[in-house]
């Protein structure tokens, strides 16, 4: 059975006109401030409105279901021609981006990566830092009505287990994900008010304070400046900033359950249990290193400690301070706690918290067994039994997530890379966090020297780890389309 | 249940016994060769054997069965108990090591991991160096055995898939292992003499040709000199050593089935084929990068490329080139195979092919259900369909397999070993292969100048990589000594 297109279409076109929509925001910016760049915004709206609505009226009631197999090429397809328009006012802005630097940015920012090949983002019009930080918000919308109305029903790396019926169908995903996708994108606006406020108390300017709260509460990263929090360098300010960096790490459905007065499921969820354990320990573990090995002030460790862990962990990629001039333990604890990301259903990437989950309730299972020869465990999440259907998805995306991780790495050495980079760019790429280690790609390093193919490669594993890595190889798989 | 601890002490007394006598070896080397060090081996063999021979006597005649739980806490005190006794000669030898160079070196030879802490090999005497090789050889014989009568009936990491008969019980893995390892030590004694032939013939001494048989059988990696395999510098002796470190990592098993006259196992057997695909294309990548971009002449590139990959990928450890300096490509790509290891059931270490196949499977069932959602797909291995208890071991390894390395990198890190080093050793210690990667530790280097917490929780590394992790980690849950 062939799948059929016009949904895929339909869908796309649809996205395509919000984007479009969504570049007069910079456009009406610049227009207002008198940079002359507005006219780029707008003519780059006007082609993707054009191209989007041309795409959605010709598919408008034509279109049938979606079946599984469409919907993993719609989620794909639709990631990357977002980010091939998303790229056009970068690419013909005054900043003479290349065509692979312009898509780079672009795809960073709405897989909320955050990882940038541009220098010189003080002196930057307005509307061009608007529209980084724009892409990051409209990625964290973005995914996080995918990982709740999309991926469980895809079976993806183990996301049935947030299955909300077990009824749940295909047919059902799109009507599903338009009634989500209203009331994420009012709570996910309101959350960014309230951000953009607070770090306006916090002592930035607006504008600083929009960007930044566009940036923080999708855990991308990008800033309206080279130096990221470091040209802030106050504490009230970071502190705003772990908040909304660790509350885009939670899951969203629950928040939204906490909005309609069930606070339970978000102080009981077992996730959001691990991933503050492991934020607290991983802090903990930092500040301890950098207080008590290195000698830093107490205060400078804790607050250093604490907004670079949760900063990297979450897979935001603000930086501080340059953690790979902590001394050894720094770089190696950094490498490992980017993989770790937030909890499903966030904004958040890397293998999350809820993987980790299942596999120590097989590893318990597995130790209970030498004592208890005779007994039955059950593996258990968030206190119901684990299907063992989830269990093989978790593993089968542990297995994808090294050897995905280790193509990339490799392909990066054969470019040319030196192993602390290649291995580091790997890993941020695909855990979706932004800077890596080394000169280069460092927290205070840029990828913009990067060589293009290094860059393509990297534009590949953002996708790959912002969906889950399945939802795009099985596009791989010659059975795809075969049938 | 208490654990009866007659039989763990009669058994670890009889190893003790079987190692005590083996001292004579260099003893009797040293003797003959008027070397004074002689009598430090028979002091070490005297004293080994008196402790060996009180555990044994005291405990004959009284055993009862072994439980599982016994079986496990044996498996681990055993190879801690005989990496001490071990250490003895060397300690008191006139070498002058500290303790814990003297343990780690014992440790690194009984795990046949090949990390060494001494430089200077080509003026050690005899009986040191042939005591090094037999540490490997030795230890290369226990891990088979273990392999084939202990782990499968632990059920750790999988290794359940190789049990031979359902029915096999706790109590039979005494009388199985005692079976079975008169016919692994045949054979193994067969291949040895075999290789070491073969080295002589392609002109090594014969001492180093009997030393070197004995460490490249167990994919140790010991050598008698500083410069390894580029000491000899002869692609005879290369060839050679490739053939038996290959014959190290095939499960020993198929060639007992071999002698008896079935030679389709061996052929058939699934994990000997992606054995050996995954050493072609890990040769053929390593080969196309040093003859394509590096331009070595295409001999050397193919012999120095098939010498270090297999040599690496195996666990063995010996080195013909510093491959350090091939380039940024080469370093990811050795970093990467030293996790890979050889078959189950063999001397090799590793995370090993058969899991790789046992994640594969499950990755291509997930696939599969994504273009036929209602076919019936079973996960299989080698033909037969994996038990979920066997996948979900396998699922344990794999996580503990990452947070082991994670923590012994670490833990390097904090003593304050930079990352290339800490990476490096970590997966080296853990997947027993030998050198890292980086100055110190790196194919030219030395374990020596590390500090000493280094060189401890590297030992714990090799212990935990060669007992397949499980197998000491179940002795620090609280369940295993509550009942």
């Amino acid at each position: 059975m062939m799948i059929d297109l016009r949904p895929i279409a339909l869908v796309i076109g649809i996205l395509l006109v919000t984007l479009g929509a969504m570049m007069f925001i910079p456009a009406l910016i610049d227009l207002a401030l008198g940079i002359p760049d507005w006219t780029v915004f707008t003519a780059s709206a006007v082609i993707t409105l054009f191209v989007g609505g041309a795409m959605a009226l010709s598919n408008w009631g034509r279109t049938s279901n979606l079946s599984i197999r469409g919907a993993f090429l719609l989620t794909t397809l639709a990631w990357m021609v977002l980010a091939l328009f998303a790229a056009l006012p970068l690419y013909f802005s005054d900043v003479n981006l290349s065509f692979v630097d312009a898509f780079f940015e672009s795809m960073s920012g709405i897989t909320t990566t955050g990882a940038t090949v541009i220098i010189g983002l003080d002196v930057m019009s307005r509307g061009f830092l608007v529209w980084r930080a724009l892409l990051q918000w409209l990625g964290g919308i973005g995914i996080i009505v995918m990982a709740v109305s999309v991926l469980p029903m895809l079976q993806v790396g183990g996301m049935q287990l947030f299955r909300m019926e077990s009824s749940d169908t295909s047919e059902k995903i799109l009507p599903r994900a338009t009634k989500i996708a209203g009331s994420v994108t009012g709570l996910y606006l309101l959350l960014t008010t309230i951000c953009a406020i607070a770090y306006k108390i916090a002592g930035m300017t607006t504008f600083d304070a929009f960007v930044h709260a566009m940036t923080t509460i999708s855990t991308g990263g990008y800033s309206s400046h080279d130096g990221s929090f470091a040209f802030f360098n106050t504490p009230s300010i970071e502190i705003v900033a772990i908040i909304f960096m660790v509350a885009g790490s939670l899951p969203f459905i629950l928040f939204l359950q906490l909005i309609a007065g069930q606070a339970s499921p978000l102080f009981r969820d077992s996730q959001v249990r691990w991933f503050f354990t492991a934020v607290t320990v991983l802090i903990g573990s930092a500040f301890l290193y950098k207080w008590g090995t290195l000698g830093t002030p107490i205060g400078d460790a804790f607050r250093e400690s604490a907004f670079n862990v949760v900063s990297i962990m979450t897979g935001t990629g603000y930086v501080s301070s340059d953690y790979s001039t902590w001394g050894p333990f720094a770089v190696t604890f950094f490498f490992f706690i980017m993989f770790i990301g937030g909890c499903a259903g966030s904004t958040s990437c890397g293998i999350k918290v809820f993987r980790f989950q299942v596999l120590f309730q097989h590893m318990q299972v597995q130790l209970s067994r030498v004592s208890y020869p005779h007994g039955v465990f059950t593996p258990r999440y968030n206190g119901r039994p684990i299907p063992g259907q989830a269990s093989r998805s978790v593993m089968s995306f542990f297995l994808l997530f090294f050897l995905c991780f280790a193509a990339l790495a490799l392909a990066l050495g054969i470019i040319g890379l030196d192993s602390t980079t290649a291995l580091s760019a790997a890993a941020s790429a695909l855990a979706n966090v932004g800077p890596g280690l080394g000169e280069i790609v460092g927290p205070t390093g840029s990828y913009a020297p990067l060589p293009d193919a290094a860059k393509w490669i990297l534009c590949l594993g953002m996708l790959l780890g912002r969906l889950e890595l399945f939802t795009v190889l099985v596009l791989f798989t010659p059975a795809f389309w075969r049938i």
